[in-house]
């Protein structure tokens, strides 16, 4: 036993004394003291990692996946030095970043967690950027609550760990026995823990989660592991340490009150050793995580088409993604299961072991392509089909508030997927996408515009979505057309134009099909190819509107809610004058073919001849 | 074996001819052919089911989560007679309801698949109703492809089952070793699938999925099983029987061109009673599942509150909740571990068996709601915050396709919440839900509204999703104010309105104190209530803002796309001469008191006041 040991000994039942004193103050004192063993030893004696830049790329990486527990999160970096012991008193006030839950806003988080089941993902993530394209030394911590243990996006990321063999990461389980509302479904029973994690492929050690030796111990047996995740199943208990407390129901999140003066009391006189610090944080051993360069990432070689051709927006992807990876050793593809449709198997051919293969679990296929792209290590592109991201909107959202550096690709979308009906129809991703703050949302009309708008997202910060379909539409762009996020493209105009029409991709060529229609007829269309859905390009649609008599048709191949509609409708809003008709798909369709589908729900060149009939007379 | 199993077993490797035939000719036959022999016996052996009424209440329940091998589901219910042989070959033509994936178009069809890993939620639902609330002899199956067994819904669903000891529910897996894009994880690794099938709890049988004989025995052993249920895990080949492409990668979902004939050959040859249809469907034993009547349910009291009171709005669900259910038998909560925080706990004093608690799972949570709801056997409230149906979203996006009749009660709406921070707000819950076809969404703005939005989603077709605040809010209706779905209330008016306010719940409270404000210096404001966000009530909006010199101002606790603001931009669109002005929640929020929050991201009096000010002079 090492010195430091002995110093956590001292510590036993109650380690750094101010977080003790912290976690009986503030809110979720009892979920913090079920883990405060576990995040002594871990920031005290196993994990190494630089206090002077908390974000290092050679250091271990903890996330706190029971996002509730932040208060003993922040105790602990405070008690290893990072800012002063006072700061803590500051959780939760508007002014301060020691918020409800963790938060990037710190530079001791990786990613915002509060949502439960999501930090595991990430942190597989970590782990395999560490093991495979850092081939670095630092190892990955999770520490996950009973409670989400139940979420099935933990399992997917168990299971995701065991098949990629992550020996560097390990998954610490709070059995403290007590969810929010009643008790968990199993309660102490360690045994069906147990058996589940070795199931899913792990190195399983079950411990006396306020036995410190035992945890020393443990993670040492995690750290010597090959060829397998471990899981420390810590038996806890919720409170401990708080007299007629702990172990008790009804405790959750709720700050002690009346309880709290006896408490800190106990858990006080539980010190052995409450001299100053004397616990002091290892620095990696090595500093062996290469430096990387994610800027300026572009295209190997400019687009290469000709106008007319017709050629899907999901391959152009794929072309785009082997074009970047060529040019830069960090660009990685994801997907779940579903590369021979996306096309993100274009990357097997640049650099097979740049393609994670995450099988048909969503979540985690979005948790891990975040936890990639932490601490700026690649660049990460996650792919499946538009509607199936849906399965992972709320890793979306707290991607956002992690502020995340994700590209997801969609592909698939709306009715022009044609006879595979709507399970499998995108209809409401852009509505989805266009909500999460930051997010970039692009809608690519041609093979040309998409190689553009992957080489921007690859470059963009926030997360970034690319819309791509299923059938071939044609090129409509020079291959030297300049795209900028936020700069829509007229596609078509003349001196006379009686109607702005927006459309994309598909409904973009039933446009043309109306305009080229009427022109017969002379009537003019001036046609409007957005690119990026957010930003809106604002400027241009309200001056084009205006020289179309303030009429503007939108159609779209999408729900009517959230998606181009909507965004056109708010660019517009504060204008009199303007008028905006929509035309979407307003009901759920079925299978058929792509232009039965277009025509029996309103989105085909033949409704916008029709859609213009009616706006000319408003 | 009786005669049916020797029945069976005449048509080994091949039954019921024409499904073979179907399988070759059209999409995902490899699929398919892996499953026939599991297909045929419970079809024809094990299930029991009226032909006469396909979704009869007493009858077993089959779902096919492996949704892309339709057509092997398809040819069962025609060899079974349903419909006739020669319909089959309209798969997938638009004016035919055997679409791509099953949906309820098809009355022999519960609840729409293709995307993955939902069966068995659903499943489990119906289960639960089966063991619990109707006591009958029903039994359900639920048929699961390997591939989609990674995802995590199924392993929330495997571990309720387990939880809930549904031991009238068998799970199938067709581990049949190949995904779309490559091999699954484990191929065929029948210990791994045991062991985690056996850790959550399930009866766990091995078998070879081509053997009827096998099959008919591990389903009459499944029948034994007490207070588990079980699970079938058949060894099986992609493209059984199908010469050079059985076990072969590439053929996923392709119809088999050039091969077809050989093929056909092949299986034809396989069939050794290829007679007449000898094979007839068992009627249920027992015809014992209760009629229900679930019309025109009713709060067993009115609101009773006093004008100026402040109660939450999730408070009043509760209350609502309660009031319903002793009114109807049928009436039943379920909740994530947030029931203490929804008060969907007030159930458990109502009718503690009519509480079903999921835990931490959402995605099932949502899943099993749907399948309780199923063959209209009960009326389900699924609560939990708002913020986490986002988990949910692909459940529900399938729940529209499935024309499930769901009420959802989220609950901790927006920035309203304070201090737990922005991974428990829900921002984009509105946008999300307005987006799904049919959806009905409620955002009442006090406790009265609140149980009388309870009692209209009771009886409401589709979707239901009813959103509620953390903080109490004033009592703004009578007690026996009467309340429509799309019927908008105009809570302050003057004969001399300068602009129309639309807010709800914490922003109408702002909009009111705004409007106190500035009626001071002589500006009117009419303030609106909108009820339901979806329908929204376009003509009121419309008449009542042209009242107002054509300006509305839209203050909602949403992020700006998809919720309040771009609804009324959506019902004014075509109208020149109204302009919108709309305050939201521009960026992710942090931690903090209410009001700090109402303040510093631009949706309180204050702001209210100042857009007002500014859209005057527009």
């Amino acid at each position: 036993m090492n010195m430091t040991i002995l110093l956590l000994a001292h510590y036993d039942q109650a380690p750094p004394g101010a977080t003790c004193c912290l976690v009986i103050v503030h809110k979720h004192p009892t979920s913090c003291a079920s883990m405060a063993e576990v995040m002594s030893v871990l920031f005290f004696h196993t994990m190494r990692y630089k206090l002077s830049a908390p974000r290092d790329a050679s250091s271990d990486r903890f996330i706190l996946s029971k996002g509730h527990a932040a208060p003993i999160l922040y105790a602990a970096w405070a008690e290893a030095g990072l800012f002063p012991k006072e700061e803590l008193m500051n959780l939760r006030k508007i002014d301060n970043d020691l918020e409800g839950h963790p938060t990037p806003r710190l530079n001791f988080v990786d990613v915002a967690t509060g949502s439960l089941g999501q930090g595991l993902s990430v942190a597989c993530g970590m782990a395999y950027v560490g093991k495979y394209f850092d081939k670095a030394s630092y190892r990955t911590y999770c520490l996950i609550g009973d409670g989400e243990s139940a979420e099935g996006s933990i399992w997917e990321a168990l299971s995701f760990a065991g098949i990629k063999k992550l020996d560097n990461l390990v998954a610490i389980f709070d059995i403290n026995r007590l969810g929010q509302s009643e008790p968990t479904a199993f309660q102490h029973d360690m045994d069906t823990y147990r058996m589940r994690l070795e199931s899913f492929g792990f190195n399983t050690l079950v411990v006396d989660g306020h036995d410190v030796e035992a945890l020393c111990k443990a993670f040492y047996e995690a750290s010597q592991a090959k060829e397998k995740p471990t899981a420390i199943l810590a038996k806890t208990y919720k409170g401990k340490g708080f007299p007629s407390i702990e172990d008790e129901e009804n405790w959750h999140g709720k700050p002690l009150g009346g309880k709290a003066e006896e408490t800190i009391a106990a858990v006080q006189a539980q010190i052995q050793n409450a001299g100053p610090n004397q616990l002091v944080p290892q620095k990696p051993l090595q500093e062996d995580a290469p430096e990387v360069n994610l800027t300026n990432i572009q295209l190997s070689s400019p687009p290469n088409y000709k106008k007319g051709d017709k050629v899907a927006t999901r391959q152009a992807y794929g072309t785009a993604l082997s074009k970047l990876a060529e040019n830069n050793s960090r660009v990685i593809a994801l997907d779940g299961d579903t590369k021979n449709s996306t096309f993100s198997n274009a990357m097997l051919k640049t650099d097979s072991s740049r393609y994670i293969e995450c099988f048909i679990a969503e979540q985690n296929l979005v948790g891990v392509g975040i936890g990639t792209a932490c601490r700026d290590r690649t660049v990460a592109f996650v792919s499946t089909f538009a509607a199936f991201f849906t399965r992972a909107f709320d890793q979306l959202r707290m991607g956002a508030i992690s502020q995340t550096n994700l590209n997801c690709v969609g592909s698939h979308a709306g009715i022009s997927i044609g006879e595979d009906g709507p399970s499998q129809m995108a209809l409401e991703d852009l509505g989805m996408f266009r909500s999460i703050p930051g997010c970039t949302v692009f809608y690519p009309s041609d093979a040309v515009s998409t190689e553009r708008a992957c080489e921007l997202a690859a470059n963009t910060k926030g997360i970034c979505f690319i819309r791509t379909s299923r059938p071939g539409t044609d090129v409509v762009y020079d291959n030297n057309h300049k795209f900028e996020i936020g700069k829509a493209n007229v596609i078509r105009s003349s001196g006379d134009d009686k109607v702005l029409v927006i459309g994309a991709a598909i409904t973009l060529r039933e446009a043309q099909s109306a305009a080229d229609q009427l022109a017969g007829e002379g009537v003019n269309l001036r046609l409007m190819d957005l690119f990026t859905i957010k930003p809106i390009d604002k400027d241009a649609v309200i001056a084009n509107a205006k020289e179309c008599g303030g009429r503007i048709i939108v159609v779209e191949d999408h729900y009517p809610e959230g998606g181009i509609g909507e965004a056109v409708k708010s660019a517009v809003a504060l204008e009199r004058n303007i008028i905006v008709k929509h035309l979407a798909v307003p009901s759920v369709p079925r299978s058929g073919k792509c232009d039965e589908l277009l025509e029996m729900f309103g989105i085909s060149a033949k409704a916008i001849v029709e859609a213009v009939k009616e706006i000319q007379s408003l």
